[in-house]
Order: structure tokens, then C-alpha cells, then sequence
């Protein structure tokens, strides 16, 4: 029997203290409401999933997420670790028009390390944080099909359906489905698709209530060359008319925007996967971080 | 579209004030993973009930807790309402070696201000904060049964039978129980009950997580005349070497902590509910505030 | 082991006695299937709700109702028991153009009258006879929301929409619903509306097979002057018919009856409460009492 | 528009007759919530089958019960019916000590009849009243396997095994199970059981509330010479003494009830079918009819 | 401990043999996927229900698709085995137009016979080999209704309504139904339907998505009298070309398959139920027997 | 319309053909019956793993047991694969008393080549052959947890807990698991754990009807000298006596067996993955082939 939890007896300090915590709390409860039971999807990649300090916050944020009721849903990509694989085992990338061949030892490549590398490492994460991850890929039960996207290209997909009753189910169960975005073409080889657009359609067959891109940069620039741009809010319309001068891999995240928000996903996120709890922040307080899309301002 | 949410653009001290924010967020997640699912029964009554303020953040909490997945059953008492009605009403209580005896007008009274002046508040006081309350009174298909304590003191009943199953059936319908501490009589008239029993009966027909009751005092003290001995935790064995010190108010609270743990309760806790947010910082918060009581120290 | 289950012998006028009870168990058959699993809103009010005999003839019904598979809502009014309280508390009624103006004090007697009175003892009642009885008020989740009525009239609601869903659930649940008819307004202040109005409107909202009035008269007359003028039968077209000419609390019935069977409640009936089992007789025999009133004859 | 549902005026013989009725409908309502979704397992067999008046209060009061949420099973009998197919096909009866054998010629007849005969012709029956009846017989799914009894006597069978799971299964579904007692022996033949043997089985497979025997006596005499002498109640320990003074097609029967009691059936009824709806007598009114069998007298 | 399962050891014959078996069996695969979960009405009737070796082989197929998950219901006839019972019976048939009459003592033999012999044997038959079968008439629980097709004819129906939700919770029960197609009509009589036809209705109630006829011809032949012109497939267009210059009992089952594929089966199959195993064959071999018929040649 | 199905007319020949086909698709119909439902867990390796036509053959054996409502769970191995790896990599093992060490370097390529090289192959192979199959390693979800089995050997576990309650939800959605037997150790990181009594522990777990080795060999011989001492059946306690003169990779497999048979697994069988269909034989066809033990000879 001790006097204090553990802890020294209750001060003027510590009161104020208990209520700013409580009022921090208080403060999620209308978007833990409004997002209850639903889900949302998240892109991962880039720096977010190299820094140990952002790993950690990134696991935590989805760990919280599932535990109030709401259901993550991850994509991964894995650009980097694909390339240094391949250098580590000497092969050199040919290319076609500017674009990278996947070759049958470079999709060998590509799934050795999606699936077997980053996929079941983040799911370890997840596992560390409490979450019940569950590692998926785009081979499992038909969930991810695609038909070659250029015969010059090889062994690169355009995703032709999403099984999202395979994901709906894993959710149902309580599991947080990481998704490694390769697919099966309709000759039965692995394809890769991006990972941006992967997100996208699994967003929309999902009818996700937010789509997320954790990124390298703090949003969406007006002018891309000028960071003091960054636009908090867009609607679809407003997006549209950015696009046409959008470069780089900011393209396909975009482009993913617009189908999803048109397939009734109603809200998508262009967060700095360099802050951490960037995810958390974003859906929890009221501030937002990063620029946010939606078929109307509300 | 606009550059920031409605906000100005992050500062340093902007992101040093969310990185707080999601330190306080991730410290309440291994307690509702701890506690999802499971039931925390609140007695409910004394300042907490009056003040607007306490008022305000009591609905708070509780919409929290209901909304993150723990189920919240609310239990109230009404002493002190009851006492004006009856002063209002001109009624003159009489008493029997000195306990106030409950006739038959007096009965009335307790019926129409428990559950229709204190109990209805409640219920659109939750309700106003989002929480999806009923109210619901021991007669409500035999939730309360009770027995004559003392044919002197008239209807004044000791609880018989809880059916929790009308509670756990609410309870799995999203609902957040407010219950009203009268009986259904074997004589098929109604009974008051003690609140603080009725809280610790149901707590142990529900098999809950947890027992809190908020009172007007810090916790449990080891000399009730030494506001410095609150106690911070404290073991049954404990408990019940100190309860035959204990007097007036706190001595039913007690004795319910003693059954309830002793019907499978697992933490039963004495707040201070003249403290905002007492429950959510006892429940989402390492620190803890007032005592708690468990079959063991762990 | 005696002669007879504790009987006489059977003799033929015991034969008699029999088959004439087999006779009428045998009459009430087609009417518990055609109404079985099927709901019957009941305005309770008037005469019925304070005479014992009738009060406990109600109470059977409704029990033999529910025991046989059909499901009763119950709405009661309290228009007397508040103006008793109202006078008992000293309140003295002020009026606009002919109304009673509901202000806050008045308010407050009716919740407490309401809920903590009628309702409760309407819920004992249904106990007593063996229905699982649960009170609720239309503040409990959101079960009744309204609008002022005119400001002048202070606390007057007009109900706006009923949370069907929640009866629903707690039919199913195998309870008997009770509700006391006041309202939360979107002020987040509590409104006093028509029984006989919201019984409509619950009817309405469930599709209630059944919308049933027990009154103080004898059924609907042709000649409100004229008791000889009852009329046992009536289409939604004549009901219309008489419409204009209708006067006093009959007016508020009739005009939910229109509403109710233009929203798909099959009949409506205004039932004489004072005659014992009134409802009983109109559901299970084929004489029927008072007013039926129906899309189309059949 | 007429005045009374196409009745005359109310009047007060009108109104008397109206108690009248009201007053048999909630005498039957505690009878209802004893036996709601309990099964009573009912053999079926003698005049009562043969009567057209007899068969059709047999049918409404099967459809009564089922109506209300009580479960009836019916299993019947057919000896008569056999006989005198026998006698139209020009088989003439053998005997083994008295005992009449069946052999190959004489089992077919007996599925015939039963199966073809009485069994389709009770479905028809109770469904020209409205029961959802369901013929079965003991080969549908392995409803009921037999050992031959004795292999002099050919395919007379003794019950083994009763799948009182198909019959749950059925009654799960809203049907009557109308059962025609052949069995399959592990021989896979078909063999002939007592119907009334068969009943007691069925009634402790199910762990019915009650087996009831429609016979053509007015019950258990305590002197079978002197029909003054019938028992109105008997417990098991009672009959036990009665039973070694039992002759003829009583003794199966209380056999039967013996064993069934044993494994749980509540109550065993031996009814005199001859009177017009005996069954709803019994089960409905507080006077009872015939001799009423349980473990202990309540 | 053996050598070998009781069987020699593994020779180079042996494997060959095995493989052939591994082969077969896996050639199988791609239909019981295709119809897994689906309806299979079979018309069971003529030397196949009569040839011992039939018997079985039929029995065996039918328990063969229910256990690997496809629903089979069968509705049988009875011509020639009602016909054997009016001449024992010494009943002659009187006609109308060429037409044999059904009066009331033939509707009795054709119930008896169709219920008490054919139904129940072949229940049995099944039930011998493992299958869970459950005999139903279509007086069971309102399964078949029928009209009088001409007064001169008597007892003789045409279905007007399928009870289909009887036939689908039996089949979710895990049962396979076995229906004597007798219904009844408006005026309470039991009705003789053509068995035919009533496979069709069943099939096209349940949207099966075969309907088989077992018949004693090798299928559907372009010319009846050259039994070289059998037609392997035909669609539902060119069926109907046939139609005209089809007579006798192909007649009822052609109509049948228009009807059925019309309200969506799938294949319509003429068999020869001569052939042992004919509906295994079918349906898990390529090569398939007899005629089929579908909407479109696929 | 064409004469046959796109085949020649039957001839004797084909008929004689088919009615083998017959025969042998009627042989397996025992065996499904025994086997519905129930799991049979395969350790799949070795050869089988590697030649085209055995992957094949494996694929659609494991996609036949699936479509007929058996519950493959597939446990995979990998050690080639990964000693190539390796090598590719230029890691060179190293070794403690003759045992190999995990280091980090090493247990990543364990990881990369058993989750996203072999298990994605198997993965696609059987989505090739129409099972709904999904990967899982014994990181998702808590699936393998292990400890460390010596310091010096590195990431080598043992397995401590299976979740089998995943795999339960898994099959219950109808998906094949494929399970990559690395697990997560109580300090975090991944053990590699030996895959045959991975597969022994997920089917004890499992309560499976049968555990299956796929071997390079031909059995259980009782003389490993001696290739025609294959053991075709042996009890558990005639296992234990052999069990002592084991070596090699039998042992583990031979130790789970024990294991799993103590645990409730009915069945155990080490077949030779080097026959094709070796486990559709071994399930299908009553000849069996290789080895199988149980508790007691049947």
C-alpha cells in the first residue's frame, strides 16, 4: 500500500498537467467518431519507413488507429531496397524510352524483396506495437491482377481489379492488412505495379473513407519550386487544374487521387512522412498537417 | 484553397506542440487496448454531478470511453435532489434508531426525481456530448430486485437479482446504460436502494474490468482526519484490514469494493470527482489519481 | 394422486364449460397469425391509465400480446397527473391566444411527471403481469427529436424524427417499449409533445401493422352530439371527410391517423379504454370495438 | 361507413359476452408463457383420427399451439388402417405366441399405409388449418434406427437411436414434424415400431415439456374395471406402483411415459381424444382433463 | 505394423494404375468448382429406378454430389407402380378423350404408392449409401399447389405455385429433398401433378443450375425413329424448332426445359438413366452423355 | 446442334471407359465423407518442390482437396533455397559442434528467400490452379512465436505458441494458408524454426485430422538400409520403439509425428513427394501409399 501510484502526491503542477493531457484527449474524440468502422488506406514509403524514430511513430499511429476502431489498411512500396538488391546482385537495369526494364531477373528481384524484405518487416513493426498485422500480397487469393502495361517493359502491371472482399474480410477479422503491391497477369506471371496507384485502386474498390500518401515533402506546392506554397486544402476541381503541371512522383499519387475521389473515397492526404506521428496528427487534432483533397472544401 | 487549414503556416513551436500532442495520444493506447471490449461500471453523484463544469467533462469522458470500445455503465444516486423535492413537497422525514424512514410518499418522491428529473438529465447530458445513452430504472424488465432491509424503515430494499443480461444486451446494441438505483419489490412495490450498492451489485453481475466510483474526496485515506495519508493503491487484503475503521459514506463504497472484487471485478477505484476529467486521466493516463483497489499489487 | 387435477369430476355442463372455452381460444386463432410478428403502436391515456380494473386489464393485453408473438409499443400521455403537479407545485399556468405556455419550470414538471411517474409506473405495471417492460423517453438515443412549435408556446415540440432503429432493437430484444413523449430539441433542451401525435409518428416510423387510441369515448361519431352515431368502420377517404368537423382531442388522433396510414400503418383504431380489455377484444375477436379506420375497406 | 363492424349496436349482453371472452383469452396467458418454445410431443392415434368433427379440432388446436411459439411434434399411430389394408390385399396374419408377425408382405403394407395414408393425409390436415406441417418418417436422415425385436416376429423393430437433431431443425424452421414411426435396421431394412414407444423416445431425445397420449379412454384408472376411478395427477413414484397392474395398450404407453420422465420430459398426459379439443383443454384452461403424470406434484 | 496397407507393395503396374485413378479424379476438379454450391434437380423415373444395379448407381451418384457440396433435390414418378396398385386393387381406369380420369379412389392409390412406396424407398436407397435425404410431398408445408386442369379428369393438377423457400432450407440444412410430386389445391384435395413437369417448376422456383431428366432413351434425337440422330447439344432456340415434332412422354420434359431455362437454370439434361453412373458422368466428366440444352451454345 | 458434345458416338469402348471413370470417382466418395471439414495439415518440401510436373500434380491435389470442402493448411520449407542464397551472396556458414549458426546476414536471407521467394511461389502455384490461397509467415498476427534454441546457434527457434485461431478464421473464409515457418522471438527479432516441426505444431494445434510429410523417400523403413522394408502402417507405439534408431531429416518429422498424435491429430503419413498426386492418392483411393502412423492400427 503506497501513497501515489508510484508517485509523488498530486501538486498544483501536476493538475495542470492532468488537464492539458485530458484536454489533448478530448480533443480526438469528434475524429475518432467520425472515423469509427472506417477505413483508410495508407501509402508508406520514402524516408518514413527508413528512419528508425519514424518507423516507430509511424507503428505507433497505426496501432492507435486500429485500436479505436478504425481500419488501416497499408500499401508499401520499396524503390530503394528493389535497387540496392539489384546492384547487390549485379544486375544492370536496361531501359526502353527512358523507363526501366523489369526483366524475369529483375520482377525475381522486385518480389524477393517487396514480399520477403519489406513487407514482413513492416508487419514485424506493426506486431512490435500490438497491431495484428498481416502480411498480404497482391498474389494472395486473386487480390491484386493486372495486364501488362508495355510488352517493352516486361514485367510491369497496370492494375486491372482489386479483390477487396479478400481485404474487407481480413479487416473484419481485426487484422491490419500490409499489402505488397505485385500482381498476377493473366498468364499467370508476377507483375509489378506502382505502389502510388496500387494505393489508389485499393482505396477506391475499398471505398475507403481517406486515402494517404506519406511523402518526402510537406504537401502540395503551388509551384513546386517554392516550398512556402504548400496548399492546405484542394478540392477535386482545384487539383485538376494543377495537374497538367505536375512532374515526377508527385504524377501518379495525384492521378491515384482523382480516380479515388471519384470512386466515392471522400478524402485524400498528401502528409511529411518526415514528421513524426504525421499520420496521427492529421486524423486526430485538429490542426492537419500536409495538404488535404476532397471533392468539396466543407 | 487555401494555405493552411484555416490555421497558420507549422512553426517550430507549432510542431513541438503536436509532437506533444501525439506523445499524449500514444500514452493512452495501451490502455484502451488494455481495457477495449470490456465493461467499467461508474457510480456516479456528489460535486461531479452538480457543478456544470465537472458536468460537462464527466459526458465527456464517458462519450470517450464508449467511443473507443470500452462500455461504460453509469449508475447515478440523487440524495441531495431527493432531500429538496422532499422539502419542497412539505414532507417531514421521520426516522428509526436513527434511520430516515421511506413511506410510501417518500417513496414517490425518490421514483419521480430519480428517474425523472436526475436520470433524465443525465441521459440528455450524454447525449448532448454524442454518447448514445438510455436511461433505464431497476423495474425495466426486472433489472433490480430487492428485498425489505427493515420492516421500520419501509421501502427501503437490498438488491436481490441484477439481470445483466438486459444490461449486456444494451450494452452489445452501442448503448451506453444510465442506471436508476429503485427495485422491483417481491411485493411488487418499489424500493430504494443505495446507489453505491447497486453500482457494486451490477459491477459484479457484469463480471466488469472495473468499479469507480467518483466521490467528493481525494481517495481513500489511512487517517480519514490527515488529508495526507490518501491512499494510492491498495490490495483486498489490504482493504479489509482498514474497513472496520471506515465510517459514514465511504463504508458502503468499500464493502462493495470487497464483493465486487471478490465476484471477479478485477479494479475497483475511489476518484475524486471534484477533479475535471477524474475518469479519463484514471483510466487513459500512466499517473492515475485516487486509489485503486485490486485482489492483487501487480 | 388424487380425482381430478384438484376438481370435480367432469359432468356435462363442465363438458359445456369446456368446449365454450375452446370455442373462443379457438375464434382468436386467425388474428394471432396475422398480426403475429407484427408491431401495434398503443396511445395509452384517459380513463384506462387510472382506473384499477382497467389499468389491469390494459396490462393483461398487453402481456397476452406479447406472449403471443406480437409486439406492442406503448405511448402514454399525463396531461392530468402534470396539471396535478403543476398546481401541487404552485405553478400557475400562463397562456398565448388560447395555449398554454410550456416555460422552464413547467418543463421540468413534465419530465419529472413524465418519465418519473407515468412512465415508471406504466413499466411496474407491465411487470407486475408478467411483459418485459423497458421506459424509455424520446430523449434516449435519440429516439425523439423536435422543433419548437412557436416561440410564444416556449417548450412545445413538434417531432421531427423518430430513431425507429432503437424500438426496433429492443423488440427484438423480446421487451415491451414504453415511451414518455418528450423530445430533444436541437437546442439540446427538452421539448413536450402530443401523445397522441408521437404515437402517430412512432407508428409511422415502424410501419406499425397497428396504430391504436384508447379514449374516453366510445369511438369516432358522425355526430359528436349524437352517441347513437358511432361508426365501426371507416376508409382513410371518409375519415377525410369528417375531418373538417372534428373538434377538441379527437382532432390530433384523426390527423395522425391520416398521416400513419398514408406512411403504410395498415389500421388505425380509436378503441373505448373505459370498456375492460378493450384491445384485447378488437385484436382477438371478431366483433371488434369502436372505430376502425383503414386504407380501403376489406 | 356503417355503424358497428356489420354488428348490431353494442348492448349490455353484448358487453357481458365480451368479458366473457376476454376473461378465457388471459386465462389461457400464463399456460402461453409456461410452454412458449417448449416442445410437446403428441401421439396421435384412436378415434381421434378417425372423426371428421374429432380431427378437426385435433388440426386448430395443433395450429393454435404452433401459433402461439409452442412446438408441436406430432407422431402417430395407424393400426387400424394396417389391418384393414391387410384384409383388402388378402394377407392373412400370422402369430408367434401370440404375437402378430410381419414379414416382407406385411412390412410393405405398413409403410405404405403409414407413409402413403395417415401420414399424408395429417399434413393435409393441420395445413388446411394453417400449420406449416412437414410429414416425416423415421428413414428421412436417420430419424429413428431399430434393432429387430425378436426374429420370429420378422420386422418388428425396437427404437435404438433417435436423431432429435432433424426434428430440432425442422422446428427451428416454423414446420410441424408429423412423424410416421417406421425405422431403418442396421440391416437397412425397414422395420415396424410402436407408435406409442415411438413418441416416448422422441419426447426424451427432444427433452420435450410434455408427451401427451390422445387416447380413447378418459385417462388413467386406478381400477380399469371402474371408469369412476380415473387419476387426475400421479407422480413417477405412483404410477411405478400402478404400472405392474397394467394391461393392454395402456402399458406402452406408460412405459413410455416412465422412461421419458426419466430423461427429462417435464410432464406425460394420458387425454381422452375423444373429447373436442382435448389437447387445448389441457394445455390452456386450469382445469386440465385426463391424468396428468410427473416427476413430483407441483 | 505391415508392410503395405494391407495391400502388396508398390509395383511399376501399380503406380500406373494409381495415376490413372489421380487422373480421373483430378479431371473431375474443374466441375465441382463450377458447381459447388448450385442446385441439381433430377427427374427420376423408369428402368432406373427399377434395375437394382441402377438403383444403386444412382444412389450413389446423388450422395456423391452432396457430399462434395452441390445440392441435389430429386422429384420421382410412378407410373408403372401406380398402375401395378389399381390392378391390385381392381380399380379400372375410366377415360375422357383419351385421357385417364383420376377419381378419388385412384388419387388415393396414387398417394399411397407415390408417398408410402416410391418416396420412401428411394429415401431409404439413399440413406443406404450415406446420403442424407428427406422425403417431402408437395402437401408438405404448402411445397406444391395445384389447379384442377379439367373438370372430366378429376383429381389431376397443374402446379400453380413452388414453396422454393421449403426445398432451400432443407437444402441448407444439409439435406437432399426427395419430392413426391402430389400437391394440393384451393378446394383442400390432393392433386396428381405429371412428374415432369414438376421437376421443371422445382427447377425454375429454385433457379437451379441444372435440370436432369433420367430417361430410358439415349437423349434428345433430330428424328425419333433413327436412334443414330441423338443431338449432343441444342440450344434453347433450337429446341424450339424441334418442339413441334416431338410426341409422347419427351413432350412434358421438353416444355419443362423451355419453360425452366426461360426462368433462368442453366442446362437442361436428357440422360439415359440406363446407363450406370449416367449423372456422375455428366456432370464430372468431359465428355458428357445424352443431350443438353442451354440457353446458348457455350 | 452437334451429334456428341464435340466427341465421337458412344461405343462400347467409351462406355467401358467411363464406367471406370465411374468407379474410380465412387472409390473417393467414402473418404470425402470421412474427411469433410476436417484439416489436414501438409509439410510440403523436397523434390515435389522443385520438379515442374510434381508442382503441378501437388497444385491441383491440394486444390481438389479444397473444392470438395477439406481444409489444406500447406507448412513450406526452403533449405536448398536458402544454402544458395547464400552462396549467391557469398556468405559462408559457420558452424557450432556441427551445427550451422543464423546470424543476422543469414536469417535475412532466410526471410527473404522462404516468404518472398518460396512461399510466393507456392502462392501463385495453386492461384495458378484455382485455390484461394494466401501466404502467411509466423509473423502475422502472433501466428509462430519461438524462443531461442541455443545462444550460439543465432536466430534459431523453437517454437513456443501457435495462434492456430488465425489459421481457424483463415480456412473459415475458405483460404488455403501456406505457412513460412519463421517466427517472432520474445526479444523481437526472427527465428528461422525447422519446418517439419513447425508443421507437426500447427497441426497439434490445429486439432488436425492429419499431418503429411512429403518426402524424398518412400516412407518409414524399418531398415533405413533397406529400400523394401517400407513400413505401410504403424501405431504410435510401434513408432516409439523405432524412434531411437532414427536419423537425420526423418527425425524431426518422426518426433512431430509423436508429438501430434499425443496432441489429438488423428493421422499421420510420410508419403513420397516423388510420386505424382501421392497425397490425392493417399486420400482418394483406398490403396494409400508410404507410411502411416496412428494411435491405434484401425
Amino acid at each position: 500500500m503506497t501513497t501515489g501510484h508510484g508517485a509523488p502526491a498530486p501538486t498544483k503542477a501536476r493538475i495542470a498537467n492532468s488537464m492539458g493531457k485530458a484536454k489533448i484527449l478530448m480533443e480526438a474524440l469528434p475524429y475518432i467518431r467520425e472515423f469509427r468502422g472506417r477505413t483508410v488506406v495508407v501509402k508508406y514509403g520514402g524516408s518514413t519507413m527508413e528512419d528508425p524514430a519514424l518507423r516507430a511513430s509511424f507503428a505507433g499511429d497505426i496501432t492507435l488507429l486500429a485500436t479505436v476502431g478504425i481500419h488501416p489498411v497499408i500499401v508499401h512500396g520499396g524503390g530503394p531496397q528493389i535497387s540496392a538488391a539489384m546492384e547487390r546482385d549485379g544486375i544492370v537495369p536496361t531501359w526502353e524510352d527512358g523507363l526501366r526494364v523489369t526483366d524475369e531477373d529483375t520482377i525475381k528481384v522486385v518480389q524477393r524483396v517487396l514480399v520477403g524484405e519489406v513487407n514482413a518487416d513492416i508487419v514485424r513493426l506493426l506486431g512490435g506495437h500490438g497491431a495484428r498485422a498481416i502480411g498480404v500480397t497482391g498474389l494472395d487469393a486473386g487480390l491484386l491482377t493486372a495486364a501488362q502495361k508495355d510488352p517493352r517493359l516486361g514485367f510491369v502491371g497496370e492494375i486491372e481489379t482489386v479483390n477487396a472482399d479478400l481485404l474487407r474480410r481480413l479487416i473484419a477479422e481485426g487484422l491490419v492488412p500490409v499489402v505488397a503491391p505485385i500482381a498476377r497477369g493473366v498468364d499467370g506471371n508476377v507483375y509489378n505495379t506502382n505502389a502510388d496507384t496500387a494505393a489508389g485502386a485499393i482505396a477506391a474498390a475499398l471505398g475507403a473513407q481517406k486515402l494517404v500518401y506519406l511523402t518526402d515533402v510537406e504537401g502540395l506546392y503551388r509551384d513546386a519550386e517554392d516550398a512556402s506554397t504548400v496548399i492546405a486544402r484542394a478540392t477535386l476541381a482545384e487539383l485538376s487544374e494543377l495537374l497538367p503541371g505536375i512532374r515526377g512522383g508527385m504524377l501518379p499519387k495525384l492521378e491515384s487521387v482523382v480516380e479515388a475521389l471519384g470512386a466515392g473515397v471522400r478524402q485524400a492526404h498528401v502528409l511529411d512522412g518526415r514528421v513524426q506521428h504525421a499520420l496521427l496528427l492529421e486524423i486526430f487534432t485538429p490542426e492537419g498537417i500536409g495538404t488535404m483533397i476532397s471533392e468539396e472544401v466543407r
